[in-house]
């Protein structure tokens, strides 16, 4: 039997943290916000959601894909945000789509285009529904809405074991990439902290970036070819390891998200399963002596397969939150060689920084000890904190950015500011903000920042919208992207709308045309009509 | 004052192959084909060529960057394929550009597209005009032609000496970049055979391939953000290290191949110059002993800056027609590391495939001396060849594609006979064929073939042109890409329409109809309106 997803929050219904993971956290925070303790709301049970009624009648002939059900609409109408799971705990959800399909092939897909496009309604691809930008989620000016999960077309269709590469179809949840590609000396390795619940579909619709920190972050680099349903037709690019042949046709796709037609299927490049790990933990007086080294590691073309950079405070337990001191996620992995030739060249770099690795540093296994290993933990765990967070009026969440380097020091200093500033105008007190780079290129980085505070209940969507949006806005108007792989969605969208060439819109707009003509497909998000 | 190009051939008008390096060539050709010598009909001088008199009249507010001159026509009528110096010593120029414009500044683009849409000229972007594959001719269909060259806009402007980038105007060559970048500790090192006359506007446009072998091979993971001027208004990408919003607005252009619009600026990545390599030039017993070598190099993660695979008889001197042997020439730079651990690997990958390195290999200059070095004159000289090919009636082309490894050594084979077939029907007697990897992927190689033989000068043309396309469909026929790197034209446009998805197809006319309303900007590459 499929194993049930929570509706209302991150992952499936029968896990959640243990109380020992709880407790600590929940003092800590009360701790920091001279707090007693927290009204703890109870999550909602489906029955507390009223949906409005389906505005759809869905055909004899498709009534064993699509279902109309109060729980199935439910766990459809949002994504994965904080705000996603806040609104489910208010037990607010006014645009439940009107029904999912659940296509079992290519030819299911296109009769599901054909019956939106046949009585007016709008397609929403969902791949594993974990957006945290309302990718998925449908507007409220929606007449009719249909969410497609292409969940049942989750197969590795082939192997190709002499160029390292595999055709898979776009439903498959990341673990069951892995698992299908048991028996064979492949991985795929593009993890993300939505890895469990998503899809090789909506990673290419996203541009999702995964395990790697430099060099194949986004899956762009994954992607051979790709198989599309488009209202207009179906498409598939020819699989190549590289062309100059006009403008790349998989580029199209690969952000498109969903606007275009459904991923049905793609060949992505695979490695061999390392065999080969250095691994390190190294520490930095601050966030800035970490990030040159990390800067000066890209630029000498070492390609770290880990090379998250963190604030010590957020990454690990026990260190106050007045520290300014970084700590380096560094590893690199082989399935050919060993790496000490590598490790000791960046560490030879990190140390030129200040930088002092962890004991146990180098060892194979420090990815699972120490501060590597602890900040795994984290990184994993992560999303779970998320309903307990709105459960107890807790602000928690996080934006993502990329900026050239030459502009890091001042854009950090910026957004770690308005972000700051938000909180204590929008919260009334004192809030926190912690910055990582999660990707690393020789250019710049991916910023990432994680933002705490606490609500008032009453007004808390409000004020979570607001804090988030503001500090949101801010990346871009200070030069950076709206986002480098969560996407765009309903939410980043005025920001993404600044940020992206007017010109561009335009001709995204004259693609979409073609192959959308009558706008079907999950309009609004990228660009209207 | 400016070098002057040659008009009918590869270079300038001052310089040529000396007597000491035609003469063995002739002298081996000769031999090869039994031949007592060769009818040399001399170059084209321009009064030998008659022009259609320009069908514009250019407003005096253009009379300063726009030119009708007989030579400046005639010079930018072709790009610089054998066909198109066969054409010239045909003195056969049929379907000149009626006005060749030069704009100073992005002002001067506008102002000239303005002009081109008020008389329904077509306007075509010339970049160096490079091309060999008639990216850059009128279409006789054409009632008015203003061809545009950017080469007066050749500065780079700004040099980001912290995220290692730099702004660059889109009509620089090649080597102005190096020579602008001389006082910065960096450089470009995007080098391809056209280097010295080709533009970074134009590497963009057609997604040139360049110096790097592995991981930085198309010029698209050079660039950071473009400035693109179309007939709808400029546009420019923001300056980003990554970014996952939405599809790549860069990737729209890079490979558009002045249908969009005139690329006038682009932010691209650089390199600190290399102070370190390690080169080494390997022999193995046959060509695909050497691939299986290089494919696993690249599939273990080790990235050489070179790892060109060729065939001995082609690359080294005094090798025998029949010999099936092949030399990897292969080189590891760094500004950062000596190189030993990589070359180390490498080399232990090759002698397992039975490769044995050069004499003097791992030496730091070897890549001048040895085989390495022989082979690299030869890349440098080669185009000088063509001009003096076609004087004699000799066939001497290239084309190339790209393939999955899996299907590589059928491919292969199947090309090589189709070739070989073609030039025996096609011209009577036996030619040549040779094959090297000029860029390789963990997935699968660039396979670059050579071909000659002996034409009939009465002919030639069209046996040039029955055997090159013969070849180059049967590339696209067998699943390969109709270009990896010379981009599409109006040669490859047949090719390319069966490789393309007619979907792409559509959705590309879709974006162009958004920024060319009109049509006008370089009609019939890549698509028709």
């Amino acid at each position: 039997m499929r194993r049930q997803k929570k509706f209302y929050a991150w992952g499936y219904a029968d896990e959640d943290l243990t109380p020992e993971e709880i407790k600590p956290w929940e003092a800590e925070i009360a701790e920091r916000y001279g707090l007693n303790g927290f009204d703890v709301t109870p999550p909602p049970r489906p029955e507390e959601i009223t949906l409005r009624a389906p505005r759809v009648v869905v055909p004899d002939a498709l009534k064993d894909i699509v279902r109309t059900d109060h729980l199935t609409r439910l766990e459809h109408s949002y994504g994965k945000a904080g705000f996603d799971t806040l609104r489910m705990f208010m037990r607010s959800v006014p645009n439940p789509p009107d029904a999912v399909a659940f296509p079992e092939n290519e030819q299911d897909v296109v009769r599901l285009l054909d019956w939106c496009d046949k009585i007016g309604a709008k397609a929403i691809p969902y791949g594993g529904g974990s957006s945290v930008v309302k990718g998925i989620e449908p507007a409220a000016a929606f007449d009719k809405v249909v969410t497609i999960s292409t969940r049942h077309m989750d197969k590795v269709l082939e192997v190709d074991a002499v160029s390292h590469a595999a055709r898979i179809q776009g439903g498959i949840y990341g673990p069951a990439i892995e698992d299908q590609l048991r028996d064979s000396p492949f991985t795929m390795r593009h993890y993300m902290q939505a890895y469990r619940c998503s899809t090789l579909g909506g990673w290419i619709a996203t541009r999702s970036g995964g395990h790697y920190a430099t060099l194949y972050t986004h899956i762009d680099d994954f992607v051979e070819s790709t198989r599309v349903v488009t209202p207009a037709g179906t498409l598939e690019t020819r699989r190549l390891p590289g062309s100059g042949a006009g403008p790349s046709p998989d580029r199209l796709f690969l952000g498109s998200e969903g606007i275009l037609g459904i991923i049905t299927e793609a060949w992505v490049r695979l490695r061999k399963k390392p065999t080969f790990r250095a691994s390190a933990s190294v520490r930095f007086k601050t966030f800035f002596d970490g990030a040159d080294a990390v800067r000066e590691i890209t630029q000498a073309g070492l390609y770290p397969a880990n090379c998250r950079l963190l604030e010590a405070r957020e990454a690990l337990p026990n260190i106050p939150w007045s520290s300014e001191e970084a700590v380096l996620v560094l590893a690199f992995e082989s399935a050919d060689h060993p790496l000490d030739a590598w490790m000791k060249l960046a560490l030879e770099i990190c140390t030129g920084h200040g930088g002092v690795p962890d004991a146990g540093a180098d060892d194979e296994n420090a990815h699972r000890s120490g501060a590597a290993g602890a900040w795994r933990n984290k990184f994993i765990r992560a999303p779970h904190y998320g309903e307990h967070a709105v459960a107890r009026g807790i602000l928690s969440s996080t934006f993502e950015t990329a900026m050239t380097w030459e502009r890091v020091p001042d854009f950090h200093r910026k957004i770690t500011k308005i972000t700051q500033d938000t909180i204590k105008r929008v919260t009334g007190r004192d809030g926190t903000v912690t910055c990582r780079f999660t990707h690393v290129y020789p250019d710049g980085p991916c910023l990432y920042f994680t933002f705490g505070g606490i609500l008032d209940k009453r007004v808390a969507l409000d004020q979570f919208m607001e804090v988030l949006s503001t500090c949101t806005a801010a990346t871009v108007e200070h030069g950076g992207t709206t986002t480098h792989h969560h996407a765009v969605g309903r939410f980043h969208r005025p920001f993404y709308d600044r940020q992206r060439p007017e010109l561009f819109a335009k001709a995204l707009r004259g693609a979409k045309r073609e192959l959308d003509p009558k706008g079907l497909m999950n309009p609004g998000v990228l660009i209207d009509p």
